[in-house]
């Protein structure tokens, strides 16, 4: 898949990766792997605090290692399908409305059971990096919005 | 919706929130205000990173106020339906597959435009936190995975 639109603003990037059954399209290639189905949006969107990639994993597809990481957390949201995360030899089954927080720490590597694309995202940010959230981070300006 | 499963290992937790049809029917109260179609993981997880909210607007549904943050980055992934994102009084258009990096200054809201739940994923940040990631975050141990 080679189009990837941007559209940014001030305060803005917008890309449009396409529709969920168009990502099994795209690839990660690094040095000696090509991960199919996968594209990071970090670099794409100039994120600072986290990265992000999108990933639609074939039928019959697995993570051919296991990693950990040094400073990062990582979140992991399934969407549509069916798989397993194995973490710590741990194996638990994930599915489209799973979510799961990783440590660092943790070897994982994770698969495909299901004759369907496994479609998820997965989140890295800093671990202990966020000071204050939502309510006590977010502000409302006093203005009612305007679609005109 | 009151079962909100939770699985705690070592270094993980895990949440089953369900399939994606059934996210309209989380709510966040806040004082004021109920918002419906949203479920915030942050706390529900253990995140420390990040705050990470899901969220499946109903049709007709809008954010009934503009807001920008002081310290966090947010990240917009829309997976189902169609709506706007209001950033800075500039309307963008998203559906399935737009993502959508929004500096802490910008004053932002959105609104779902068709007949469907609007389903997306928002995810807080702290601007500036990420120090590394990937290949120079991750490590990969000498060992191939054992899924016996």
């Amino acid at each position: 898949m080679t189009q990837l639109a941007t559209t940014t603003g001030t305060h803005f990037t917008q890309l449009d990766a396409g529709p969920i059954q168009r990502w099994p399209d795209y690839n990660v290639t690094l040095p000696g792997l090509e991960i199919p189905g996968k594209l990071f949006i970090k670099d794409i969107l100039g994120l600072t605090g986290c990265e992000v990639s999108i990933n639609a994993m074939p039928p019959g597809g697995a993570v051919p290692f296991y990693h950990f990481h040094q400073q990062n957390e990582e979140v992991y949201i399934f969407i549509q399908g069916q798989g397993q995360l194995q973490i710590d030899g741990e194996i638990l089954p994930v599915k489209e409305g799973s979510i799961v927080r990783v440590s660092p720490a943790a070897e994982r590597t994770w698969r495909n059971t299901a004759n369907t694309p496994l479609v998820y995202i997965v989140i890295q940010a800093k671990q202990g990096s966020l000071a204050q959230y939502s309510g006590r981070d977010g502000v409302i300006p006093e203005k009612a919005p305007n679609w005109a």
